[in-house]
């Protein structure tokens, strides 16, 4: 007889999460609420952001209650339905948990999705996920390009860099990314078809704003800012006048014991520039239209997203901790049925 | 016989200016080049931009060459003229000198000025001035004000802050002011008609980061930035959703020995907040638009913009440095006839 096999949350993390931490448990498949659906997870996505809602601080998202199975967007047929706008049968999108099935309902980031535009259901989970998503509503709404202007990515070779960049590529720009070693540069240009690469490793900010200036003598119209710190510093001695900064992510600071910040502020001011705090969920509505727009690129081989699927929720504690050992390329996904 | 007294730079400033830095000398009347006109300077502005403009160093504006008179905003009449446009008794605002007679010609800043609409001419060098248009533009086209939402002012004491402040009432906000010192607060309060007045001195971000809290339990809507630095860390740890911070000046910086910037950056993105970087002199050709607004505005009593009119070229070192010594109130201006 089937059964719901669940990753739960028992304790919460001190510093890096160990196995004991977690338990999976097994128990009766659910029976769908009134105007609810149970869903058969597929595919869940695996991010850094569920470190945090480990945690029991204040964030955007409320913290994973102890006994609760750990919070993830899955992608996953209908298994059960008492609404008819989710039939048995239908894929769908949703923020729900590491298990084999979740109870759902329409609303918030509950969606169909049409698997046949995508090469793997997984897609909705990269490509046409927050990940990718958040390069095409940042790049393409918030940023608002115009062919021939030139774009700077920080974190250019993570799995939101390396769509943005190839985006900007699509989009008539030219495209300049700052990444961590000459394997993640070589990948930016050979992978990516961006227009130089730049390693930032063991460079103070001078020399990186010396080397981002080499590639970009015109300055950039439009910086994507997944870093933030001594890379943004340098990037903000590279603004074109009126320059737009889309700030995506601030990763050098997660794991900082306090906030840095940037120092060259007075030059957002001098470059009448505009740094706008992005976040993708506002476009939620839009997903849906700009999903079908990635899976047209992703057929036509103008945009690649390259994913690392691992199987088995059995596995789910190993597969997590291939976030922050470096292990993993490309999306982590973690492949459920 | 007239001559044209003008006030000279003849060495680059160390630091605080010396006398010894400048020259009184007096020359003869211009006469008007082709297309051009001389004008009779009434009054020159003095602020803290021209100390920047002795320097030997690239800004938005280039060095005062050495030899050259000081360059200075100035208001005052045409003289002589070979311009119909500019005829002979006609008042004019533009960049000239620190001297008597100008020679000037159309472009640039060079307007002709209506003075029936104000008391003094002078009200074109402060409220229908940069500082007064600074704060009109900067409040009402970058960061767009809806009726009934919170404004927190920087420098709120400063000529630009307490203009801004003044129009945010108009424009139906609530207004906070941060200045240093309670005689700067009071004068927000009985003076400017803030709502409240907050004195940032001798108290740690955490702290001023609470007074705000008190003061705006709703957050900031709006952030007019004067200072950057402590205060702008405390100001960005009240932003309210989608607030937008209009980054007009970090005077805590422009004598310190590195960039500051700011620590709580990630604020930004967390609030989804846009931080604009702004220059008035976008807005030039609605100088005119926005000055018989404020002229309006100040003859009906809705606007106050406070004066420190001191008189005779002869004085100008003197006066300049009352810029430094705090010992000016309201926007310095040096009245040359």
């Amino acid at each position: 007889m089937p059964e719901n096999r669940r990753f739960l949350l028992v304790r919460r993390p001190h510093g890096t999460p160990v196995p004991e931490d977690f338990s999976l448990v097994s128990e009766a498949i659910p029976t769908p609420p009134p105007g609810g659906f149970v869903v058969r997870n597929h595919y869940a996505s695996l991010d850094p952001a569920q470190r945090g809602w480990m945690d029991d601080a204040p964030s955007y998202m409320p913290p994973i209650p102890l006994g609760d199975p750990v919070r993830a967007t899955t992608v996953g047929v209908v298994h059960s339905s008492d609404n008819p706008d989710f039939p048995p049968g239908q894929w769908v999108l949703g923020m729900n948990a590491l298990e084999d099935y979740s109870v759902s309902a329409p609303g918030g980031f509950t969606m169909p999705v049409d698997i046949s535009i995508v090469d793997s259901p997984s897609k909705y989970l990269s490509a046409m996920g927050a990940v990718g998503l958040t390069g095409y509503f940042g790049l393409l709404e918030v940023a608002k390009p115009q062919a021939g202007e030139t774009l700077l990515i920080s974190g250019a070779a993570g799995a939101v860099g390396s769509v943005v960049g190839q985006i900007g590529k699509i989009a008539g720009l030219k495209v300049v990314g700052i990444a961590g070693g000459g394997e993640k540069c070589r990948r930016l240009i050979e992978d990516y078809s961006f227009d130089a690469a730049i390693d930032y490793k063991g460079k103070s900010v001078e020399h990186l704003a010396a080397e981002i200036h080499a590639a970009l003598p015109e300055g950039a119209n439009i910086i994507f800012e997944n870093v933030g710190g001594d890379v943004m510093d340098a990037e903000l001695l590279n603004l074109a006048k009126k320059a737009r900064v889309v700030l995506c992510g601030l990763i050098s600071e997660y794991n900082a014991p306090e906030r840095i910040g940037v120092r060259n502020l007075w030059q957002v001011l001098a470059q009448e520039a505009t740094l706008y705090g992005y976040l993708v969920m506002d476009y939620a509505p839009r997903f849906a239209e700009a999903g079908a727009i990635m899976a047209e690129w992703m057929a036509e081989g103008r945009l690649r997203i390259d994913e690392d699927v691992q199987t088995g929720l059995e596995n789910t504690y190993d597969v997590f901790m291939r976030l922050f050992s470096g292990a993993n390329t490309g999306k982590l996904v973690l492949q459920i049925a």
